[in-house]
């Protein structure tokens, strides 16, 4: 019984009935019809103009989102425990060039407008210190937490106050949209890029950088290429993003995965180490309560001495998460 | 009736089938069972230990590759035409940290010991002037034309001479030994490592580095995490590998296309601007003769002013080849 | 009367000197004679072989040096408030080429094996986290404190033991010799690579790096050449160093900053917030306090709201010492 | 008799005082009144506005110029024995973060607007091909030839005609001023940098980068900081380049060196490989001929198998070029 990662999940029929249906011949890169359909599709989501690039990863659409922004004697301020400072082997600063990453703190993994101020106002303004360009917030964030809109609008009216550019890591940004129950657009806000995950989320091995700032897009596919990152037959990512995208796919799949996470946390509710909005439940949980539930066939990671992370999944099995609650009411 | 890019060609059933079927859960990234099985595969397949990373295109596979041989002061020696130099969009300027490409001779874009020391040989050995650390060339060719065993050996001895580290990308590696009717381990000599090409041959998004210097792996797995090239779901990738390798679906394929690039050039002796040897044909040909051969359904690219290039896939249509060979008959 | 910065100082007549003797034609870049001796002299300071770079700054010589242990992937252990952390602009992001710097903590901007396990022992041996290849400390400290012998030893011992390289970053690594009163052999310990300082200590442009890995230097001129600081009238910049060391000027030059910065810290032990055993004293100072300081003619930095920065050089006047002293006691 | 390289040559008299000079305490880096005052006075030079950097070598100054125009995935056209492609250890691909320099033919190492259009209009606008963002040429070139104002009009036309950048390696830009008797304005033309050259010229380690493009300046302060190139007691740096301002020094000290390198090409004009505009002789010259000068006290370099190359300074000494004058003539 997975609950380890969404990564482990499966990829959903719609997706591969939509990459099946793509296996004819059409133009290499991303000249084909279906990577030609990526624009307008997201722009229609998100009601204003976005130029849409796909790429295989969240680490390769963080870095290149924020390569747009961020020269390579610049920094991006993000949250200490972010993906892109924790996770990405840094990937952040091979794709800038060796710019910096600069860190905040944050509840849950959440930054605000006064802790970025708090590692931004000490910075000189002169050439000894490295200057801030943009920031990334993570929606959900590594905690599962989602900010809301209004949060949202703070930082951006921050970032806009300071000329930074402003980017969201939404590996998980579906899981947030169905917590919020507001458009996407609204979850997103005033953000430059957005990375749009797909693959935690009932996709193969897709995910879209959406610039808001359809210009600084031009410049990003000559970087895409140059990361190796513009896969020849292409039309099978364009694919994998407009299957999840129709008929709401990716909101169906992501609440799922939320409902899942939600009747496991109710079991546990005075175990919990930060609220549970998406899919990530972190409670507390000795190293021997852990060991009986591996006992019990449940699949999951440490998170430090003390605590465990578990992960639920578009898929999640019922039966599954209803032994795991049992299991988790029984320590 | 495309005769554009062996990109744009189908995926292979097996490889779908073996897709499907790894879309169980599964440890994310390379710690799946498939991804695990690649090593001895290929080990046993090239007669000799190896060590192998899957990836999502041929430029991160020759990139990353040349990463575990240049340092970012150094260069790597390949043909004018090189895929590298002309194809890549820089990206051995990115996954290198500027190291150069130094730019060889040689008929059908492929070097010999003697066009790599008329480039090496004048370089004093300074620190005003960059180093080479490697040499790359491409089995088979930018034009389609193969090294035999003896010649890549020559390079190799050459290179070990030299102190140099011998890369090959093998874009059309499963064309090369089809054609030469050899083992893979002969068509590959002595090479530090293989760029081993599947997407153009059957396969969707998985192309293989095979590392002959195994510790070089090691390092490189770290380079291949930090280019956002490790996917999370990475069994599909590895997937793919395998079922091409099985029963020798790469080498059938590559025959297949093959066949039908030796059946068009037949029609065309004297227009052969290369031997052909792969799965390209470049021919002369006027404006006026591409004309007519588009006017008739034909798509392929111009190639220059007066000629054109034609790529033959492994799913190449008898009817759509044998049409062809009418149409330039007739020209 | 001057005590923001020992980089304010004169040069040192006897470092004129040398310079106006080399004034004479000789070969180019480091082919000249005086720079052919600095390995040689450098070997005998410190009884055992190194070889020995000049660059133009300190920035320079920290980013090289560390070039030499850590490859783009890796990263490198320091203080949060390492002068390569807080004040080069990112050189080690761009000398390393998007290498990571990893803070710890330590009293008076000193580490010790207990700070950097706390750094080191959470990162997981994974691709996906990246990896420490080097400790970077500073001698004297940026709060001007020093590493005791048995401190660097212990140090050094704790990188061995982690397969870690050594740098020491030694600006004023003259101050902190003349404050150990031991040998420059003993102040720098089993380190693999020191950034040795002149220009703070009567010097012009010229610092050295030191390796004590004498086949890295090799790897490191191609570094420094492709870094732009390889300059074409070298002798200038040995016969700076050489001057330097010629009867130990350098520690002479040393012992009178150190001196002048204990007087001034004798006057307001209760203010200091650092212990003085180099050339920077940091105290507690109101704003008004600083107001009435400058209204007297002393130039220095604030640090912070409530302290100063004061720091005195090999040419501290004795009279504008006296004077601050009358005028500290006086507040 | 030195015929080396002007590297060789002394520093003036002039530059001695001018540094002696700026031997008091001043604020650091180039906050000094020194270098407060190059702005104003290249501006005055050139009549028109321009920000001015300096550095410790012609290398820094030619790879900061040009990251001010050319990202990472970008390319500068330049001859193929352009110094930054042959002589400075492949700078640009580190100071431009892997950014290409495209070749370019050409008579004595000048390139024009026919040659530069035959590298540039083979580039496809596609992601797959590195696009050329800006143009180097050198004045004086490697051979010693001097672009006429006409012909630098001709070239920028054509680089603001495709929108690409225009840069100036004028490591010899005052042997070339000192050969056309125009004004420092006309001989740059309408370049957006210029790496002006002083070292060579009886300086001993400042070169300037001029920056027309004066916004272009300010992020470069960034990047030469973070390259190591602000050096502590820059006051030291900006008094070379005042002194050899002062009363057109830069000038005569070029007339000099331009005019022994005329009486050594009086005397051997069937030798002569390129013209001599500047202080470069190349000639054929046969190993025995070589022979017999060097055994006569000359020194130069070989270049390639039957030529030489001699370079005169601002100090060449009369007897000296008269010695070789009648050396020559009686080979």
């Amino acid at each position: 019984m997975q609950f380890m990662s969404d990564n482990t999940a499966a990829v959903h029929p719609a997706v591969w009935k939509a990459m099946m249906d793509a296996d004819a011949p059409d133009a290499p890169y991303d000249n084909d019809a279906l990577s030609g359909r990526l624009d307008a599709t997201f722009s229609a989501l998100f009601g204003r103009e976005c130029a849409v690039l796909w790429v295989a990863s969240g680490t390769a659409a963080n870095c290149l989102a924020l390569a747009a922004m961020v020269p390579p004697h610049g920094a991006v301020v993000c949250h200490r425990e972010a993906h892109i400072e924790m996770d990405e082997a840094g990937a952040p600063g091979f794709f800038l060039h060796g710019a910096k990453l600069l860190l905040a703190q944050g509840q849950s993994a959440r930054v605000t407008p006064e802790t970025l101020a708090a590692v931004i106002d000490p910075i000189r303004d002169d050439v000894h210190q490295v200057q801030p360009h943009a920031i990334s917030i993570t929606q959900a964030s590594e905690y599962g937490c989602v900010y809301r809109p209004d949060e949202v609008a703070a930082i951006a009216a921050f970032a806009k106050a300071r000329g930074l550019g402003l980017h969201m890591d939404g590996a998980r940004f579906a899981n947030a949209v169905a917590h919020l129950g507001c458009s996407p657009a609204a979850a997103a806000g005033a953000v430059d890029a957005l990375s749009f995950g797909f693959v935690k989320n009932g996709g193969m091995s897709a995910e879209a950088i959406v610039f808001f700032d359809v210009e600084a897009a031009r410049t990003i596919r000559y970087r895409r290429k140059r990361a190796g990152h513009l896969q020849s037959k292409g039309r099978f990512m364009a694919a994998q993003i407009l299957a999840m995208l129709e008929d709401d796919l990716w909101l169906d799949n992501a609440r799922a995965a939320n409902a899942a996470a939600a009747a496991i946390a109710g079991a546990v509710p005075d175990r919990l180490l930060h609220p549970v909005e998406a899919n990530e439940i972190f409670l507390t949980c000795t190293a021997a309560e852990r060991d009986a539930l591996r006992g019990q066939g449940f699949a999951f990671y440490d998170w430090g001495a003390d605590a465990a992370r578990l992960v639920t999944s578009w898929d999640a099995k019922g039966a599954h998460v209803s032994a795991l609650v049992r299991a988790l009411e029984a320590l």
